[in-house]
């Protein structure tokens, strides 16, 4: 099988131009077949309050109503997308934006309301990537922004962590897959006040014991749940880092 | 050859959900090859304005600073574009929303500046629809929005009426196109007053003997111009229409 690189990178990489362009200069040397699915929630947040509209966080999560709903697809499946997409056409990459609902890549349904209503906040039900893997054969460059749909009409707007792994999962029928989760370190640091003590690789057991300890800080712990999640599910390598080591393969390895 | 019809849609269809509805109902109905390619002004205004975001337009053109770059792009590329996807989504249309940037199917040149200068306004400088082509072989429904690149990195503003003529005419070598203008009248009226007085077909002389008149009006011109560009291109048929007409066909034919 080919092998395939997925990139998961996080809003504070492709909010700012000069660390997008620094992401994207590093993408353009990953060779053979690859995508990226980026978030982008502080610009979100930003636009947002400068609309009027109300921002409201729970565990990380953000609440979705209509207003915020009309937001984050502006944001996500437009002003970024576009953006990152513009770039990596400048850097000969033939790159083509999505959300979930382009092609029904990622069908989800509204998540159920429990102890909270997260409102238009959509778990992943079905990953349909056959017209990805054409685009893919002629070297397109999907770039994937995490808003899916529930194939009645509505958006959602849903976790990228998430989608990069169900995506994932769903191309490791196809392809070896490669994904990388960036972040803003080097990798899942041993002593969260050392930069430099990422942790060469990580069974499920030292999740939970590092978990236990409180040494994987609490917006870690889905991020990995979702990397414990495709590795489990097929992915051939998962890997923890941040952007500038996309393209050398260094971080924290997912075992 | 095959049979692709492409609908060209003004922002006033397509920002009410209900004559949205409307519009994808009728676009359901269309058999064979199709595509839509979308506007999105009023709504980019209102955002805008709600950001503190000055419009300025000069002969129907927005003045295109960064700013409203960003907002253009946002609502049509995002909001807009993704809110048709999922509406064709829940009708069993395949659809993948697209700028110009996407795939490279629009690349553009800024627009010199002469008398006005336009800001990130981009003239259609190369269509590609090489990779476009795959996906409607594959019964993809492309979705465009009128947003544009100039392949170094940076999006353009670029007129969908525009949009429309030159995708069409580059499609007019793979297949019998049929483009459909639809605005909110009938067609041509030879009678503004007159809502019922659609001119059934009309040639570029009788284009130009309207233009003398007055007959059309102002913001009609560059569609129409738009128009019999498309149809000297080799765009098999143009219509000017409306929504509710794009099934059954009616409306002025252009000669």
């Amino acid at each position: 099988m080919d092998r395939l690189t997925i990139i998961k990178v996080g809003g504070k990489v492709v909010e700012n131009t000069e660390s997008l362009n620094m992401l994207l200069d590093q993408f353009k040397r990953i060779s053979g077949y690859k995508m990226l699915i980026h978030g982008g929630g502080s610009t979100a947040t930003l636009i947002a309050e400068k609309l009027g509209i109300k921002t409201q966080m729970v565990e990380g999560r953000r609440i979705t109503d209509e207003a915020t709903l009309d937001v984050v697809t502006m944001v996500y499946g437009g002003l970024i997308n576009k953006k990152i997409v513009a770039g990596l056409q400048a850097r000969n990459c033939n790159a083509l934006g999505l959300t979930g609902a382009d092609l029904s890549l990622v069908r989800a349904r509204k998540r159920p309301v429990q102890t909270v209503d997260y409102g238009f906040v959509g778990d992943v039900e079905e990953v349909n990537s056959r017209e990805l893997r054409l685009l893919l054969a002629e070297n397109v460059v999907p770039v994937v922004a995490p808003i899916t749909h529930d194939g009645k009409g509505m958006l959602l707007n849903t976790n990228a962590d998430t989608m990069a792994a169900e995506i994932a999962a769903d191309l490791a029928a196809f392809f070896n897959v490669f994904l990388f989760y960036c972040f803003e370190k080097k990798g899942v640091l041993s002593n969260p006040e050392d930069e430099n003590s990422a942790i060469f690789e990580m069974n499920y057991a030292e999740f939970e014991s590092c978990k236990t300890q409180g040494v994987v800080s609490s917006g870690m712990i889905p991020k990995l749940e979702n990397a414990f999640l495709a590795k489990k599910r097929g992915v051939k390598e998962v890997l923890i880092t941040n952007a500038e080591n996309i393209a050398n393969g260094r971080g924290t390895r997912i075992l």
